[in-house]
């Protein structure tokens, strides 16, 4: 089935929403032949003279792509970061990269260009870079997809809604969900329909059975035609698809002609299974491989399996770069590719031009090798940060690793976490696990920024009375009160929860920002909350 | 009638579109008043660390806001223009402003914030100069007025009609208009309905007169409810609209409950009306005023005359900074503010967070008078612009002032252009209005970076038989192909042209970017073309 390797995408353009169909061709189209002659003097547009910018030049000091170590401890980020943050930059390497207003080079980065309006495609410089990475790390499975930049993936996304979908259709989703992708898509009439989870996220026998029964009937809506997927650090629950589930899930999609939006934050954040502190100095590590058994070594995107162009991909610098960049990219067939040019060219346009200029000269300063060298330092980071929050609640409760049976734990290894004996009490190895009740659950993420707490209110004194969401929210608002900010889990259900919502309730815990004593004091504000929110009725 | 002044806004919430109306509130919104609390720790966002940006500073070389003198003559802004671009910078001066990483007072603009992920309302310090700005100059008739940022005008746009439109409605707007506009509203299924103009722009008698007769049945679509309009420098006439027919405008639209989209990028460069250049020597102009008086002799934003909140002003630093910062306002009542804030959460979030901290330094180096000051100086240098392109067609062709009659130039000065008698032909003075016939006309613009040109192809001996649109297209490649690109008129039509359409043909031409030298060449191949074009059958 995958013979077909390398051939250009099909014709998915019966795909089209009614507004992607009705975006206008660009003036400039039915022009085009006409424009490229050497030394025509334009008047058509309204561009204003470069004179007029106020910018002679912009720089950035940007640090060296080796900046982080492979092989981090708490305490080489720790310090590193309050050097930093108290002035003392004395670990800090930079190097200036200037944009002039003119450029020295004809290929030379310059604002005139950078701070002009642009096509909506953005810098040609940016658009090599996109088109390396992308053929070097996602190794597209056909040949003729192309890449465009967008304003980050909340952007990137928000303008596939509008190209995919009609008023009234509906959405596949996981269960637990990335909730603003939700809130991007429902204004325009369009339904989340939520797949059931396992450890690898969506599970493709679960979205087979839904597909199979559908009936549009019974659900008031046709059969979804777009499925939406966080597939790696899968947020909130932090799970990773590997290449054979992935397989499956587009098998069926080409089944049942559905377009895979895969919206990929966390591609290089995949910071592999957690690891006891005892057993960490053991550990086999991908950070130390050559760029090519590492990049081989992560779960592959979509796009190494997409050989009929189905599968848009949204990749952004907010995680690699900064949020502030407001800068990222979709990977997808041409067909596709064009009517989003259309969108941004009524919207956005092209991203900012102080933006796209400072970033892209950072990749050009570092070359494709020191960007990856980079992500792997960032990653190394993010494993010592998931491993740092993990070990906090390991010291802070009793953590008992069972196998997963249900939902999105099935098959894997899971920690249970019930009290510690208080201070002074002897309790025997083997009573552990049984005197003290489970508080919470966990399965340590294997990428992205947060672990995904499943809270035991089954097993709390007033759940029969209040039910899950009331007591999700009575302990959201303790902890808050005592000084720590979780992310309720109720704000993830594919679905709204209501009262008669089966379920236990959940928080997602981000390690991204904060540094590890905040990480610890946290932990421990949530140990004294919780035993005590544990202890009676509320 | 304006006896409200500086009450709050009206309830204009039934003009919410069903989109809008299901945007979703903030999840942040129920928790708002939780998250006060000083010392709380977050774990609930994605936020990376700072220590992972890879800027440790980014810089800009800012221009003095007195670069631009107020008296230019084509050959300072010339010279400084080629003095600036061979590299010999000798009368630039700058400052340079410094962004780092993190703040050294608290109000500092720093990477970790203006990097992160942050509230789509942008940086506070923007917000507070935005307020300050539409406060001094536009100086709104209602109390609760408030600013939002976007990605520029294109965006802002864009967000507007998703807010206001249902599928299927229609959108009021000048005979000519500015296509990306339309192009942005009509996928959404909207339906341009066209106002004629006069030379002010749109014509309120003209609007009353669709609204007065509208008939639900007969346009097959309900009567409009939002109105468009670019009242300054009106893209492509160039025409300016004064407070008075402003006022009449905004009170068939409170009669009739319309909402005014005013579109105003060209706000500052209103140069005021052509003085032939044998009298421009004695020509009185706003640029040695004060800022209050120079202020008070702009044409005012409908926003001076909005006493209910009905107006959704665009601003963009598109023309006054550069295109490149995707960096503009609303201005509108807190209830349009509010959706419009859920939309860009949605889409684009907060504008880049470069383009931001950059911009935001510029302007707090300059201050509100230095950046008032920039934009006198731009606003002379745009009227150099204008009166070089008037002045270079003044010597192509003769012009002859008459008063127009008709259409968007009814009421005001136009020049009618003919060919000049080859040289060594004398011709009486009297006879040259007559001897050769009229190739096209002209109003000046009074601001904007435009001439809009109407090709009098009535009187092409090709008429009868082509039609003015063929006309139109052949003579526009007829330009392209001698080398120069003019905007085709067929395209600011608010209706698509056909071959029955009723007129004469028109060109934009732009005189924003090119150089003194490239104007003077465009015009006169311009002149050579239309000699030839108009000489016979085609």
């Amino acid at each position: 089935m995958f013979s077909e390797k390398h051939g250009d995408a099909i014709d998915l353009s019966h795909h089209l929403s009614a507004i992607a169909r009705a975006r206008l061709e660009s003036p400039l189209k039915g022009m085009a032949k006409y424009l490229g002659k050497p030394g025509l003097i334009s008047l058509a547009g309204g561009l204003p003279s470069p004179a007029y910018f106020p910018f002679a030049s912009v720089s950035g000091e940007v640090l060296a792509y080796d900046s982080f170590s492979l092989k981090t401890s708490p305490e080489s980020s720790s310090s590193w970061f309050w050097n930093w943050f108290s002035g003392s930059r004395s670990k800090e390497r930079t190097t200036t990269v200037t944009i002039g207003k003119y450029p020295k080079q004809p290929e030379d980065i310059n604002l005139a260009s950078s701070l002009q309006y642009g096509l909506a495609k953005g810098l040609p410089q940016l658009q090599d870079i996109l088109n390396e990475f992308v053929r070097k790390v996602y190794q597209p499975a056909y040949g003729n997809w192309t890449t465009l930049v967008h304003t980050g993936n909340t952007d990137g996304w928000g303008k596939v809604v509008l190209t995919l979908f009609n008023p009234g259709e509906g959405l596949l989703c996981s269960e637990w969900t990335y909730p603003s992708a939700m809130a991007s898509a429902i204004p325009f009439s369009v339904t989340p329909v939520p797949v059931k989870m396992d450890s690898q996220g969506m599970r493709s026998d679960d979205l087979r059975r839904i597909l199979e029964e559908w009936d549009d009937q019974t659900r008031g809506m046709l059969r979804p035609r777009v499925l939406y997927t966080v597939p790696v650090g899968q947020n909130p629950t932090g799970a990773t698809m590997l290449e054979e589930r992935k397989k499956e899930i587009y098998e069926i999609c080409v089944e049942y002609d559905i377009i895979i939006v895969e919206d990929d934050p966390y591609y290089f954040l995949q910071v592999g299974p957690y690891v006891l502190k005892s057993e960490r100095d053991q550990e086999k590590d991908l950070s130390s491989a050559s760029d090519d058994v590492f990049i081989a070594g992560l779960a592959p995107s979509y796009l190494k399996v997409d050989y009929q162009g189905r599968v848009i991909r949204l990749d952004t610098f907010s995680k690699t770069i900064a949020p502030g960049s407001r800068l990222g990219w979709f990977t997808c067939n041409p067909m596709f590719a064009e009517r989003l040019e259309r969108a941004a060219e009524t919207s956005t346009q092209a991203p900012c031009g102080f933006g796209q200029a400072l970033v892209t000269s950072a990749l050009l300063e570092w070359k494709y090798d020191g960007y990856i060298r980079w992500l792997k330092g960032l990653r190394a980071e993010y494993k010592q940060r998931r491993d740092y929050l993990v070990d906090c609640l390991a010291d802070e409760f009793h953590l008992r690793p069972v196998v997963g049976t249900h939902g999105y734990r099935a098959g894997t290894i899971m920690y249970e976490a019930s009290l510690k004996p208080p201070k002074g009490i002897f309790v025997d190895f083997k009573e552990k696990d049984t005197l003290y009740s489970r508080i919470f659950s966990l399965v340590p993420p294997t990428a992205g920024m947060f672990v995904w707490l499943e809270m035991h209110f089954d097993d709390h004194p007033s759940f029969a009375e209040l039910g899950y969401k009331k007591l999700e929210m009575k302990l959201w608002i303790a902890l808050v009160e005592a000084g720590i900010l979780f992310g309720p889990g109720q704000m993830f259900a594919a679905t709204p929860v209501t009262d008669e919502t089966d379920g236990t309730g959940h928080f997602r815990v981000s390690f991204s920002f904060n540094d590890n004593d905040e990480l610890h004091k946290a932990v421990s504000i949530f140990g004294t909350v919780v035993r005590k929110f544990f202890s009676s009725r509320v």
